[in-house]
């Protein structure tokens, strides 16, 4: 099995998921390099001790290194574009975190820089290989449900995020509902035609404050003629809610949560189960790991990677029509 | 305990399902007449069966006997507002079937009428009374869930409905989503500001022609700041899927459907377990049946009904404001 | 439809269940009279009201009375031999509570007074017309788990009799353990060989001075080579926790216990449904209409009923056995 | 964090797992040696890959390399004592894969060994370490269910082993339901006074053959008065079935199975969802590897390994009571 040399940009949370997945469970990828501008002793260390050879605060030592096939950009939301477009012109394999960029024209321009070096491009949404929405996906694509009338998401986090944040975030849906646009595409098999948002401010007042809201259902038309409908709330205080239902001609399917166990407690006070995961690292840490599987695989066999570019482009425009029907209060074609 | 005296005015269905309950399960309430236009042999002898003393085809046997105290109104809906307002001024306490009108004027005129005559009126929104969304209802109230945030109400019927129904049935907002118009403002304990409607006819194009959806995604707004969501289809061939859910500060609270048993067989082929039961009469039998005992007893205490005036009126200006909303595609404010 | 007159003996909380069971649920089956020894003005009333003819305290009125086609012992458990025998001699078919009687002479006896006269005759084993068990029976005898090789049934009940009630009940397997030796035959289709009882008393130390336990795991060894096993115990919390499992070469099918709703509250704390249905009444009350259902369509069909005389003596006999093994802690084989 | 320096002997399928659970998830330990008489390319490659330094045919290596400090053996389950006599002799921490021997005087003589030369001891009973009956053992030491009354658990593997295997294996007690005697103890928090066997030969008749049994059903005499039932089969065609219940005096606490994913499909045939896990591995895994970390946690803390000497005594005492219990076909005292 021919070895893939990797370089990592950004050894924050996501960078140190990414990184950990692959020493641990891709073999034949090898990383070479981790780079992260605040880097220290404290990630040098953990770095060395997962078999990572070079450790720097200079991005470029992985663009400029000839033996690094493949790059993982997880750094901070407004290089994404700009590393993307680098790497590519490095003639590198690239993966890169959601979102590629807020802006619509950046996007378009470094997709358009990437087909153009002719190399791979996955964007990290995750949720496509997660085991419940996987196995949603596959009983539509197996004819279970027919034809998809009616696609449900449910996508509450247990926490809101701080309000600081929140001014920097891009808003609930740049920042949220984006995996859900894409569960939404994923699922139904089909582009979103028209959104239209029912928003409020209900967890907290200073997300308010912050320009953003923190609740929302999401109603979504679907080319192929179907209906989907998002629900999103900043804060579902029994933990992390992730669910859909897709729902057709010859049945639906569902999925619940996952849970930390399946014990139940029978007692004369009612039966108690477990709540949802909470964290979403625990929730999603499986489907890191697959989504960096599929990816090597992709690069490894020259095949299509899972998501692509156009799946880097389609959730910033639905999230941008979602932006202007919030203010308009109207629903909004989805501009493509 | 003073005895009521009851009539009943057609003896279809839902007639006789009253009928069936006020014998079987109300102590203390007597029928002592049916009347219905189609009255026959058949009808005679099950409510001979049944102790009914007398059958006709005039309902104005009811109307003119002043042993009767409490009347029954099930037949065609367009004979509901004017037997209301005659049983009213007949003296007579009145439980009518929805919807009192599909006018709006109507139905306030008739309201107005049973107010001026003092008499109780109670109108037949069944499913407030079922097991399943009654505890979600009481959850609600007990500040399980602290302040409603997200309601979402699944509403699905097993099979589609004759299209020569769907011609006089009013629509689908008029004729099923009612049901859940009505449902979203007793979970929610709030009035429906706003409401907006995607639609589509994915079950049946005989339904389309007939100038009607058979799915809808319906987004309310009420005025208490919470976000509903309805979703219909005509039909679901797992079952009649009849699922609530209210989401709030302090967590959620959500029924599943009621099945016709526990059983779950478990073979290399997967693990299977009864589908929802399929007919509404079978669903929601007890709920009838809960129905009627609270309207006697609010006959008898002299209280409130359950289920008054205003909510015969609300859903139907809901339903006026969906079918507005479908045809404009623009989310529509409620009249009141 | 011909019509079939029916005497109820005993008109305690049984005898009420089935005469309401057959008023409200058995067109062409009409009680004409019923019998009590301590028949007073509120049974009468309470007989009046559900159009029964005649009360009495002389169950003789109903023995003697040709009219009377088919009559129902739900008098106290000494009564059931001698009132079956009698009643056999009059001609008339017969439904008996069970235990037809302690004593398996007693029982052989009077199921040969039974048989000569040709009578119908069905012991009250009500828990095989319950929905839930007879899914499992069904998902067996049509073949869904294979041959069947374990049979597990857990009984308990929510609350422990009373001390001077156990001393008078015949012990936990003859009062308790018997619906559960029944089941145990009717899911597996075969009789039982031996038995093995591991008991003790833990619930309450007054039901160990009354002479009895109030948990035991009882193993059976089936005729055709399954192994069974029942848990029992005197006081679930939780409620009345009615389940039971047939695993087989092919798969299994298992239930859960019924539920007031379906309701779910989900909260910081943890995830919470409903108890099991407390009251056995409640729990089973389906099914006692559906006995007396099968028991007036064998009647009036002149076919077999469903639970017959072989069904009354073998639950007794195995009950023995297993007073038996308890005693002597050794596995004890059936008598037949 | 001081380094403990670990060798493993056998690299069959279990010592793999061990040595990818410490490289991967236990930071602090460093495999340096893997020790197998079939030592071959193929596991050196593996090895290699993993960062383990030696690889060699004879574990002498790691008896007599001063460096290591804990032993693991994963070796044939006839050189569990030795081994661990020499790992002792050596002042080597051990962790022992079950059995530590089928002969209970073997067994005595090894743990006496042990004690002597002071050095850490844990026997490689993984179940405790799972996530699902964690949470049943926490509620119990939490008093969530009271005092304990009965212990059931059920246990059936996915498909039997080859009869060969069989022959070997010590039968079914020895090795497949001693895990199950295990956590009968874990549960219970109590020694096992009495077994009663009632066994079959119902899935595979070359079993029988073999001398041995495919399906059980065990009564378990607990010495706190608790009563414990295990079932067993050696086939259970819809996966692995792994559950456990503990009812008490306060309520009770239950498991169901894990399964690939939540979803479930729901059409005119039924609601159909995933069966259990089929793999031990798989359904295992994550139990494995908290079973080394508390391992070494152990070591370098200087605790009480979470399971000990007794731990590794106690269930084969109870398989050898089992097994007379088939035999003799009457209820065992376990002798201690």
């Amino acid at each position: 099995m021919k070895e893939i040399t990797v370089g990592i940009i950004g050894a924050g949370r996501i960078g140190k998921v990414h990184a950990e997945s692959i020493s641990l469970h891709i073999p034949g990828a090898r990383i070479k390099t981790i780079a992260d501008i605040y880097m220290n002793d404290e990630i040098s260390t953990w770095a060395k001790n997962l078999g990572i050879e070079n450790t720097t605060k200079d991005y470029k030592e992985i663009m400029n290194d000839p033996e690094i096939d493949a790059v993982l950009i997880c750094s901070s939301t407004d290089t994404h574009a700009r590393f993307t477009q680098e790497a590519a012109a490095a003639g590198k394999n690239i993966f890169c975190e959601k979102p590629l960029d807020p802006d619509i024209e950046t996007i378009k321009e470094t997709l358009s820089v990437v087909e153009k070096a002719g190399v791979k491009f996955q964007i990290g949404f995750n949720r496509r290989f997660d085991h419940n929405f996987r196995a949603v996906k596959n009983a539509v694509m197996n004819g279970k449900v027919g034809e998809p009338h009616i696609i449900r998401i449910t996508s509450r986090d247990p926490a809101p995020p701080n309000p600081e944040y929140v001014k920097v975030s891009g808003g609930i849906f740049m920042d949220m509902t984006i995996h859900d646009f894409d569960m939404a595409r994923y699922l139904s098999g089909s582009e979103i035609d028209e959104v239209y948002v029912q928003g409020a401010v209900l967890v907290d007042p200073e997300i308010g404050k912050a320009g953003d809201i923190d609740t929302a259902v999401i109603t979504l038309k679907f080319k192929n003629g179907a209906i989907g409908v998002i629900d999103n709330s900043r804060q579902a205080v029994y933990g992390y809610d992730q669910r859909a239902e897709v729902f057709g001609s010859k049945g639906a399917v569902e999925t619940s949560n996952d849970r930390p166990s399946t014990a139940v407690v029978k007692t004369a006070d009612g039966i108690k189960s477990d709540n949802p995961l909470y964290f979403f690292l625990e929730r999603y840490m499986a489907s890191f790991t697959q989504e960096m599987k599929e990816f090597f695989e992709a690069v490894r066999e020259d095949g299509e990677t899972p998501v692509g570019g156009l799946d880097a482009l389609r959730p910033v425009q639905i999230a941008k029509a979602a932006g202007e029907s919030l203010r308009s209060g109207l629903p909004v074609k989805v501009e493509y």
